[in-house]
């Protein structure tokens, strides 16, 4: 009998890279192409259908395709399309799974990288059995993926989810959404450098981060400090793990989630970020909902994770 | 052939009403009973089923009983329990579906107010052509039924859609849950005389409203006032309808709903409040999101709507 398998493809800025995935989440083979090198969507869609075949072609075992997930920034699940993609170099509304369609018979759909990385966890990672969940993925912004009732939840538009966009402190910091405050502008890599600075101000003690050009300034160096025990770091993380923990209460008072997930470069600092985090959403959370929400990393290894993710997408797709 | 009706049951902390109710929303009979009298839960439970009994008893037309839907404050709709009423008379967990369930074969179901709101309007209101909407209830305090995909959002712990309780401004006013700056404490009939009383010592503005002592002051009166083009009333609504649209706005980016639909005394203010809601919401939201959200009045008759919520709990439940 031939292997069930999906394609799980992740697309970047930079590069768009994919992977043949079983349903335990192994990956079987994998390929990649530029992303940037196609500026004509029609060529791009011929490359990547070209990567896929020579995915599927370096694998040893007999296999059958059952389905293509894609994750992509700004990715529309309901019309299957890439709409106006500040960080990609097309513009407009991309049909991206009806271009796809037209190579190969089996489904194509499409979702954006928190959602699938959501996906991810509740097909392979740590919410398997859950049915209510939000993961926060904590990269350069923040992005979120809620499940509700076993479904992501896509909300009239397609759009939902966008944690990182709600505004926390009104007339807060500039967003590179436009607006003022947003929860990403705190908790995220970027967030927490912009706390640093702020803290570099504020604060007297010396720390090595005074060193660092406020541009070169990272959440590594910030990490790496607040495990030398650097008070500017250790008090950058305590502020961060404060909003993420209002955030967290205030999410729970919406959908009252078993658990948060955190994922991503941010949540790599773990005690320095778990601790606190969980020391504020039991001070800030209401009565009602104490000890119903879980604090837990992503069970998802980070390096495969928006493969996994796409590839989840397109076996949920399936097994519906 | 004999008419099909649902019953619809809102308890109330004095007093508690039912109706007999039709598909298309008709209450073909009511009756009700006092809640205080009966400090017996087994007591109270067969005089509300002796009510059912009278109220069924006055219809004229033949009609068979689907199902029983009841609203209560900290009803729980997985368990079918009032969980720790504050404003009931009994304590604990009450197994109340269970008890009724003793009197009737058929279903009986129960939620919070809120969302029997949010059925109501599904079933019989605004909202019938809907799948992804929230309604806010503002009276004394803020109630919230979410609505994802064309069913009441009840989460891991079945008390999800406390948006009264996401908290705006940590820090902020005290609320009645123990912590500070929730939504309630600033949207709500409460929440808008909490306002004018800070207007009262920020503004110099001559107004009827420094006649009257802050413990009597009432929304009414605000309402009142702001008709009449009183300064400091207009601005209580303005703040009011600020801190309203930031949370519509937050909102939107969790589970981007098509409507919001308010309901309940605040919301009778009219243009008061809509007016700069719409206004507020507009400059706040998320370019993603722009036009895709609709502020709008509840379309149930506020003094029919508790009874009407429960029972479309009721027809909810026989339709699934």
């Amino acid at each position: 009998m031939k292997k069930a398998v999906t394609i799980g493809i992740d697309i970047g800025g930079t590069n768009s890279v994919l992977g043949v995935v079983d349903r335990e989440g192994n990956i079987l083979a994998e390929d990649r192409i530029s992303t940037t090198q196609y500026p004509v969507i029609g060529e791009y869609v011929s490359a990547l259908y070209g990567a896929v075949t020579r995915a599927l072609g370096k694998v040893k075992e007999e296999i059958e395709l059952q389905a293509i997930g894609i994750g992509a920034p700004n990715g529309n699940y309901y019309h299957g399309t890439i709409e106006h993609p500040p960080n990609l170099i097309w513009e407009g509304v991309i049909p991206l799974c009806e271009m796809m369609s037209q190579y190969t018979d089996v489904p194509v759909v499409l979702t954006n990288d928190a959602n699938a990385a959501a996906l991810g966890e509740m097909i392979y990672g740590g919410a398997r059995e859950m049915k209510n969940f939000i993961i926060y993925t904590l990269g350069t912004g923040l992005g979120s993926g809620i499940v509700i009732n076993g479904e992501v939840l896509y909300g009239s538009t397609g759009f939902a989810g966008e944690i990182g966009h709600i505004i926390m402190v009104p007339g807060g910091r500039d967003c590179g959404c436009g607006r003022q405050g947003c929860l990403e502008t705190y908790v995220s890599a970027t967030g927490i450098v912009r706390t640093v600075q702020e803290l570099l101000g504020q604060r007297r003690d010396p720390s090595p981060l005074r060193k660092v050009a406020a541009e070169a300034l990272t959440a590594r160096m910030i990490t790496d400090a607040a495990k030398e025990g650097d008070r500017i770091a250790l008090e950058a993380f305590d502020r961060t793990a404060d909003m993420l923990a209002l955030s967290i209460v205030n999410a729970t008072a919406f959908s009252s989630p078993e658990a948060i997930f955190l994922f991503g470069g941010l949540s790599n600092a773990g005690k320095y970020l778990f601790e606190p985090v969980e020391k504020y959403v039991n001070e800030k959370i209401q009565t009602i909902f104490k000890g119903t929400v879980r604090i837990l990393p992503s069970q998802i290894p980070e390096n495969n994770a928006a493969i996994l993710g796409a590839s989840a997408l397109a076996w949920k797709e399936i097994e519906k």
